[in-house]
């Protein structure tokens, strides 16, 4: 009997026939024996992650496979961001994610990401904390020239728009409200107040005077984007009984499993770009059974490559993930293993799509149907038959034998 | 990468095994190398229109295949007739269809279509325009004996009975409201007005003395039946993005399409009977793609050969379209071809069923699967599995790379 399960996400792996690939998919055309050797002995089916006919972000995919659904839980893309790189929040608080970028003396954006600086912490500790009309302002460095802004306060929303412009060579936006509440009207009126504070802080920062001097972009102005206000939801705990942890490279996988409060660990090698050590991933996640009852692991690359409309560095990924995933060889009997993707991203599409991906469910009690391969046409004629994203964890905890009884 | 699309809706296409057929369905039974062809090439399945054990009226399933479900947007038969005939509908209006037919002195019913006249605008255009209460009449003619009756002004209400009895020899009905509402009420109270007086106008017009000297039924009274109250709802332009137009013979398919507000072409040859000139439709959609982004294309004989009983008639039509398929080896690479059937007609049955549907999406970027024959059951093995009339718009709009990103 399986009690514990690695749920393995391949970002973007689902794609379309590809004629220079002797039309077959990049997963199609890759050679993936590994892979093929988990489909052969597992339970397959195709997989609309949110729904038949509908192209979701990553956020919403994977909430949407973690038993979250969109209306009720999805609470735009700040509070993830925000909990991915640690920032506990509250009920109520409306964060954003942004840039530190460099603006000119007539406060028009010179570059978005002040010269890609590699570290922007000096600058947000100027920040954080600061008061305004009974507002605090929390803002914490991200990775490179990112940061999160959360505002913290009785009344506030998350109806305002984005001060990011997203082109230079125009001034930063004026925050405004999206709709007629007060509280949208207040929560704009202060942010617009810290971002002309914030300028005038970072501006005289020392710091910029020596970028300035190097001349480099200073970082003297905050961008923000994807406001959302956080309100309590159940954790993946709460939800499953399930102790989880995440292994991902990508800052937005790590905040959803943040986010879910699952913990998030460290996994040295793991960069969630093409060149990042898939097999430490796996192999942290075959040690992590140990402690947690659910890991979850992310490979992000599938999805950049695929958005680059790279489909032969795509294939060639997905067969390292394959080289990898020999790593399952020593998959304990009492485990689960589900591989799948969280939603479709066809390489001369460029971008996300609403095709069905392919999943596998591999374990002690799993009805083994005639699926030999991992790929999106092989699974079509599998034992799960089509299954939403809503269907994974119900499933997860079916097969962990704790499912709730309905009825007596 | 597409960008343009062809749906073709083979009326009432599905049927069941019939034994003289070799248990085969008349589809299964015709020669259709072309559509087999079609389907090689594809992504095929099975499609049950409104949902599984659901038998849709012909309305109701071309509403669902655009993605306008029923309870939200069917206004009644009334209304997309209205739309059929070209007669611009404003929020409110109470739409019916009807014949012009024969009563006699008592009233009472003798012919309820006036002799299958072949003309009614002279007796429609005395009518047209007629105030009562408040209320304005439009009078418009439908193809032969029929008719259209708009009830136009503040406070209607569609929930009235038929004054159409369906049956000869018995007066015509009483129009009564069907629920307790004053405005159903005051519908009902003018419309019999308006029908008392229509009679009095109509068993007076000069037409009608000399069809009385021919021997010929006179058009002296109108029969309606099927009100339906119009509400502005998103055009098929507004709801995705794409300029569709219709190609049919028949007078409800026109309706359907004119309803959604796509443009209605002129094929000459297209009937909407046996006897209808299928390749000049195909023709004609192949053409339309240069102004539009969607052609709908209708054939409708094969339903009402079912509905006569006559599957070897259906086997045979079935095969003339197969036949006029041939057509499609000229679709540019650019273009999607959907074909399928809005719902079954079994044979056996003369009439509409639950059974679902066979349905392929040909085209660049498809899935395409192992099905080689386009069958009921062939295309039970397909790779889209078993989908209902709402997914396929949304499948259509993700091929041509419009879907709308949910998430970030």
């Amino acid at each position: 009997m399986i009690d514990k399960a690695i749920l393995l996400i391949i970002d973007g792996l689902g794609d379309r026939p590809i004629a220079a690939l002797g039309d077959r998919t990049p997963l199609e055309a890759a050679h993936t024996p590994n892979l093929d050797r988990l489909a052969t002995s597992a339970e397959c089916g195709m997989m609309h992650t949110v729904g038949r006919g509908v192209r979701p972000g990553s956020d919403v995919a994977h909430l949407a496979i973690f038993g979250y659904e969109r209306s009720l839980y999805y609470p735009g893309r700040g509070p993830i961001e925000a909990a991915g790189i640690g920032v506990p929040l509250e009920d109520g608080d409306v964060a954003m994610r942004g840039n530190l970028g460099t603006v000119d003396d007539k406060l028009e954006i010179v570059d978005r990401r002040a010269g890609r600086i590699r570290v922007v912490e000096p600058f947000t500790k100027m920040l954080d904390g600061m008061e305004i009309d009974g507002v605090t302002f929390l803002v914490k460095p991200g990775t490179a020239h990112r940061a999160v802004v959360v505002m913290r306060g009785p009344d506030l929303s998350a109806a305002i728009t984005d001060n990011d412009p997203h082109v230079e060579g125009v001034a930063a936006s004026t925050v405004t409200a999206t709709d007629d509440s007060p509280s949208a009207k207040r929560t704009a009126d202060a942010l617009n107040q810290f971002l002309a504070r914030a300028h005038e802080i970072l501006k005289g920062h020392p710091d910029n005077r020596a970028r300035r001097a190097e001349g480099l972009f200073e970082a003297n102005y905050i961008l923000l984007r994807g406001a959302g206000q956080y309100r309590r939801l159940p954790s993946f705990k709460e939800r499953y009984g399930l102790d989880g942890c995440c292994i991902a490279g990508g800052g937005l996988y790590k905040g959803v499993a943040a986010f879910l409060g699952m913990t998030v660990l460290d996994c040295p090698g793991a960069t969630g770009l093409p060149d990042t050590d898939i097999r430490a991933k796996f192999d942290l996640a075959l040690e992590s059974l140990s402690e947690y009852d659910f890991v979850f692991v992310h490979v992000k690359a599938t999805d950049s490559l695929a958005e680059d409309g790279n489909f032969a560095g795509k294939k060639d990924f997905t067969e390292r993930i394959d080289e990898a995933a020999a790593a399952f060889d020593a998959l304990p009997e009492s485990a689960l293993l589900v591989v799948t993707a969280d939603h479709s991203t066809p390489s001369e599409l460029c971008a996300h799509s609403a095709d069905p991906v392919p999943i596998l469910f591999h374990g002690q009690g799993v009805r083994v149907d005639g699926v030999t391969a991992f790929g999106e046409r092989a699974c079509t004629s599998g034992g799960l038959g089509f299954i939403t994203g809503a269907d994974v964890m119900p499933q997860v905890i079916n097969l962990l034998g704790r499912s709730p009884l309905l009825g007596g």
